[in-house]
């Protein structure tokens, strides 16, 4: 129950890459015919994967994965407004690839404000409006937090930005795929996504820029990608991710069900049979496969470890830092304190997941909570204080 | 016969990769035992990549292509080392991911010396070395020409570097795999490579970068590849890549024979058979697989479609930049004219072909050449010129 870290492929997803590793190797730039069915395959992967969006095919430029096209949204459009001004707003849940590209423009001598969210992981619309000055050239939000799922109110905040003003980039990888995403809807200019956030491949990402945006790229090189991102196109990644797309949007409306249902019942049981957890994240506006909760009393890593032995995969918050073991930012910045963030439990849900393992889950989970308190001595003092 | 530009996968490689697509899913971050498999595989085929340049480990940096290594290492170490001097010294017959990432730096306050080469396409080291300077903090020459195939004398030049002075970068994406690279005794720091230069899969890269030598991160993100390379690993890629790296270690010597037989017999063949040809690059420091030429009279696209139309795949330079039909800056630099620039014709050769494949493009080739001269005013000209 990790699906957002790691993600068994949809079997048509890989029938759809195969060929890529196979019969079909021309490459899309080659003046002569084997590049023909590759240079096929390229475009109709664009049209799948902007046909997800609502954005035209052209707009779509692909990358190595949701990191690398936060990176070049946040830093390929500063760098090309640095003339028109340099302060840029991210909210403070941003993932890394987003914040820290922000504290790397920082360097480069630009402001970075930090919009703050409440206590839901929401951030609030005004909150941020009021960060806008006439120098602000970048806001960039994500648009569900792929730490507690919450769903943030983007058109709202495109609605009251000023016209003309800066240029909204959103970090779309954990909605994408997961529930609906519509970029005019959104409001958005810039919107990064991942295929292995919706069961396609690893190494398959892709910003979506709206025509008339200016993007320095990240990288230099060839002229493919219409000069934005050089680097001989990875086939079998890239069709892969538009087979993804292509099934996200048939599949799309009967996942968010199926979803949402098996992350109800396990939000119920996991607040009704465990005691002192609290749902982090907003109770409602949360992506279909997300239940976070912070566990007092507990520690992340030894809970992880502990449901591991009873077959159970889970995470602590983004895989991309769960090895630096820090309490995670997301949570300090809705206000949880550190000693409750220490004990963030993440499940997400997939395809692979059905009722049966989340009744297993609310079997375990209870057992091992106990366990690791009974040999807490935070807990000990805690009951101590109880009952004195 | 355009293997530079796209090869199919070595079987063996494609093997290698399935399981990544297939049952094997976990994602290496993470703390339970999903994760196992995965990060087996990643540190596995990091050893496999070390072993086929001679270099350690941990030592590696996966990346998505060969031009994100060569991205990452020109500007990576040049940002950490701008406290120390803004002069940087790049070949002026290298790929354009180094030579336009030099480009972006130059934009960042660098200032950037392009060493020339001679007729053959070898950077001469003494002309080179006189460009250095105290504040040169990097030094970036293509181990092996990917248009004209030349062989660089990188040792010379890294023995003629001051102590303690420049980092020295080198491109090995076209030598790696085809010939024997090792870098200490090519005595450089850092070096790219590119798995689908040697039939392993695209999307596949690594920078090498010596213990010690400091390198700001092209990207902003989690902690993968020890913080300098954040996203999820793409391991179908990266076990591809471990495969080709090991099966290029093992039939190198073979695989250097039999091309190096392919490419004489064309080379001669080309050189006896067409008037007004000449062969680029270095006569016997070049790639195994490289037959590059220019035919005067010619011009390069019509020659790639007709000898197309004839069921033979060829290339005019980069794949990179095909498309964009300008004469060669590599063919420049070796002082040959916008002319017999525009006549450029590369053939690669790669496992696939044997020897019936070279006496059909010579049997073509003459046929392809006559008829685009007969339609040429430039050798009508030429003709009348020789009989006056």
């Amino acid at each position: 129950m990790d699906n957002v870290a790691a993600a068994p492929l949809l079997p048509e997803v890989r029938e759809a890459m195969l060929p890529y590793l196979g019969e079909i190797f021309g490459n899309p730039q080659s003046l002569h015919n084997w590049g023909d069915g590759a240079r096929e395959a390229l475009e109709g992967a664009r049209e799948q994967v902007a046909a997800l969006i609502g954005g035209a095919s052209e707009e779509i430029i692909f990358t190595s994965s949701g990191t690398e096209a936060n990176n070049m949204a946040v830093k390929g459009i500063a760098r090309s407004r640095a003339e028109k001004g340099k302060h840029i707003i991210v909210s403070s849940i941003e993932h890394f690839s987003v914040l820290n590209s922000a504290r790397t423009m920082q360097r480069e001598g630009f402001e970075v404000s930090l919009a703050p969210v409440d206590s839901t992981g929401t951030v609030v619309p005004d909150d941020l409006l009021k960060l806008v000055r006439p120098d602000t050239v970048l806001v960039s939000v994500t648009q569900a937090s792929s730490e507690v799922g919450t769903i943030q109110p983007l058109a709202e905040i495109a609605a009251g930005l000023p016209k003309d003003g800066p240029v909204l980039h959103t970090d779309a990888v954990a909605g994408v795929g997961n529930i609906p995403v519509d970029v005019k809807k959104l409001g958005v200019q810039a919107l990064s996504l991942a295929g292995n956030q919706f069961n396609g491949p690893r190494g398959s990402g892709a910003l979506w820029v709206k025509r008339g945006v200016r993007l320095l790229p990240l990288m230099d090189g060839g002229i493919q990608e219409g000069g934005r991102r050089p680097g001989t196109e990875d086939l079998p990644a890239i069709a892969g991710l538009g087979k993804a797309a292509e099934i996200a949007r048939r599949d799309l409306d009967v996942r968010m069900e199926r979803m949402s249902g098996l992350r109800d019942m396990l939000i119920e049981g996991v607040l009704g049979k465990v005691e002192h957890s609290v749902l982090t994240g907003h109770p409602v506006n949360r992506l279909p496969g997300y239940a976070s909760f912070c566990l007092r009393f507990i520690e992340g890593e030894a809970i992880l470890m502990l449901l591991n032995s009873h077959g159970i995969a889970a995470a602590s918050g983004s895989a991309c830092t769960s090895r630096a073991l820090k309490a995670s930012h997301v949570l300090l910045a809705m206000g949880i304190n550190h000693e409750l963030a220490q004990g963030s439990v993440l499940f997400t849900l997939g395809p692979v997941n059905d009722a049966e393992d989340v009744k297993y889950v609310l079997e375990k989970l209870p057992e091992v909570v106990d366990r690791l308190r009974r040999m807490s001595p935070l807990y000990s003092k805690y009951l101590k204080e109880q009952k004195g």
